[in-house]
């Protein structure tokens, strides 16, 4: 299939980023079930540039075009190519009631009521600290999960960064021991000690940025850390430097998200390795989707994009990641001291500006 | 805690599994929540051996006693150490809708219903081959979660080991471009040939030892394989030769179910390892109690234990394991040969026979 070999050379070419043709054909499959640009992404599971840079192959071998108001439709020269192909629609196999998380937390539902009263004042996400706040029933999907998992209840919780406030969720159900954040950004920190102050919930906030060495007395004294880390691998190595130096040792847990919009499937495997490798963690769940994001209201000044299918305003939650959880296997000795590192950007995230 | 320690000294001494504190705090709250055995194996989700054996300990500090049916009832001494421990009893945040899957197969629910009428008929599981197959619900979630994935529609599917009867399940939907079985069970070789033959399916069951060399024509020439391995470490590497062998390249899918019943944490560790580092295969998907097998009629005779709580008719099924999925990030080069090889038993195997 000389289509699918030009395109991956074109994109990997335009991105640097390691791909084969089967993630085009999936790329295809979702262009087949939506015209809109931010649902192509969504469908196909495929890094941002990638899917872009398919695009622009796509259109320019006369495969897909795009109309007025940017939506992509694919040409009768496409279509011919993905039924010769049998390439297929994208249909719904995802629950409905779960929204595909295999998890519900009727349980504490109370704590969730509280919850969205709480977070309706939170401040708004900002591009400086690459923000971007789950919906409300991912995060007690994740309390939930923690519950379920044995991680939570009577557990020292710590939360590194936390503009999905998942902190107040956890405190407000009475669970855990205690929960301790620590956030860089001082609007959430204030935000955070504010509500524990109000709702008398046993939850305090620091403030901290990354590179620093985690403060003296957080070191092996958690049982359960949660994070939403940024997706480059310099990033990941810190984060979990930092994530895993928390935990008190074997046995105990950590949870966070990562996404295949700007993370490859390659990198996905450069940073398992680093984790069963360099932190003696075992990878126990990996549920594809469970996070959902709420459309952050920085991005489409931020891409700065001339590209009019890339300039519409997302239509879905179209950005989610899969739920990571895993738990330390084996003590492991991490020297606690600071690191410089360029932490948001690389060439796989959305931000990344070609020169 | 002394009693957590001293159950960790008493467990790993008699299981030679590695095992921590908290997987102790585990299964006393399955303890605190169910006094049937097999629902403890499936609360804590630990290692057979590992439940029995802290089951003991806990017997014989006068923790837990059993009564005359074989019930595990927790003693006054018992219910003071986890109430002041702060154990949890285990609550249900599993979706009852799609049994914790987040999948569901109403698009493929005509074929679901004929797999039903099909199967009726199946060869009886057999210990010679450590059979123990899938509920038919389990098998449709798992061709619904290829499905999901792009890894059905079009594509050559490779089934190594089918006591599931998937290959039947996924041929009858009509989707895949073809489906191969390699079985050593010629019970199940006849069986499938001859459902395909009935039915029309495109669909071919090939008898086949897994220490054999592949057949050459199947070396590199499937997008998709599913098995359901034996779980030593010995049997995973050359399970994985032969599977990881029969793919196309990078891009290309596996699953596969493992549990947390024959396997602890420790082996998951080293096997993920096996799989990034020997095989170039990133873990893209890791979804817990996904796959329920059906109780097999061999089980407690073969177990042949002189235990009063292990030998009591299973009320649930009780034997789960978690969803793998699998892709190749790169190609990888594999000697094809035969290889010997202890398949199905080591420590942590539900038939190991302590000498």
């Amino acid at each position: 299939m000389d289509v699918l070999k030009g395109a991956v050379d074109f994109v990997q070419n335009k991105t640097k980023v390691e791909i084969n043709q089967r993630d085009i054909e999936k790329i295809l499959s979702a262009l087949n079930s939506t015209n809109h640009f931010w649902e192509v992404i969504f469908l196909s599971q495929k890094p941002f540039a990638v899917v872009r840079e398919t695009i622009n192959y796509l259109i320019s071998i006369d495969f897909v075009k795009t109309d007025e108001s940017g939506n992509l439709i694919l040409t009768e020269k496409g279509k011919e190519f993905i039924s010769a192909n049998n390439i297929p629609v994208v249909k719904n196999y995802t629950c409905s009631y779960c929204e595909g998380r295999g998890i519900v937390f009727s349980e504490i539902k109370d704590a969730y009521e509280k919850f969205k009263e709480i977070v309706k004042t939170r401040p708004d996400a900002i591009v400086e600290y690459d923000q971007g706040y789950v919906t409300e029933e991912t995060a007690y999907s994740r309390i939930a999960l923690m519950i379920k998992k044995g991680d939570l209840v009577g557990k020292r919780l710590i939360v590194f960064g936390d503009d999905d406030l998942v902190s107040i969720a956890a405190a407000l159900t009475k669970l855990p021991k205690e929960v301790i954040v620590l956030e860089i950004d001082k609007r959430l920190v204030d935000f955070i000690n504010q509500a524990a102050k109000e709702h008398n919930l046993n939850l305090k906030a620091i403030e901290y940025d990354f590179r620093n060495k985690l403060p003296d007395d957080f070191v092996k004294s958690f049982d359960t850390f949660t994070i939403d880390p940024p997706e480059t691998i310099e990033a990941l190595d810190l984060c979990f430097t930092r994530t895993i130096s928390s935990l008190k040792g074997a046995g105990c847990a950590g949870y966070f998200g990562l996404t295949n919009i700007e993370a490859s499937l390659s990198k996905w495997h450069e940073f398992q390795k680093l984790l069963l490798n360099k932190f003696n963690a075992v990878i126990t769940d990996i549920i594809e989707n469970f996070n959902h994001y709420v459309n952050w209201n920085y991005l489409l000044p931020s891409l700065e994009s001339s590209l009019t299918f890339v300039n519409v305003q997302p239509k879905l939650n179209w950005y989610t990641s899969s739920m990571y959880r895993i738990e330390l296997v084996k003590d492991v000795d991490i020297k606690n001291e600071y690191i410089n590192c360029e932490l948001y950007i690389d060439k796989e995230a959305i931000l990344y500006k070609e020169n």
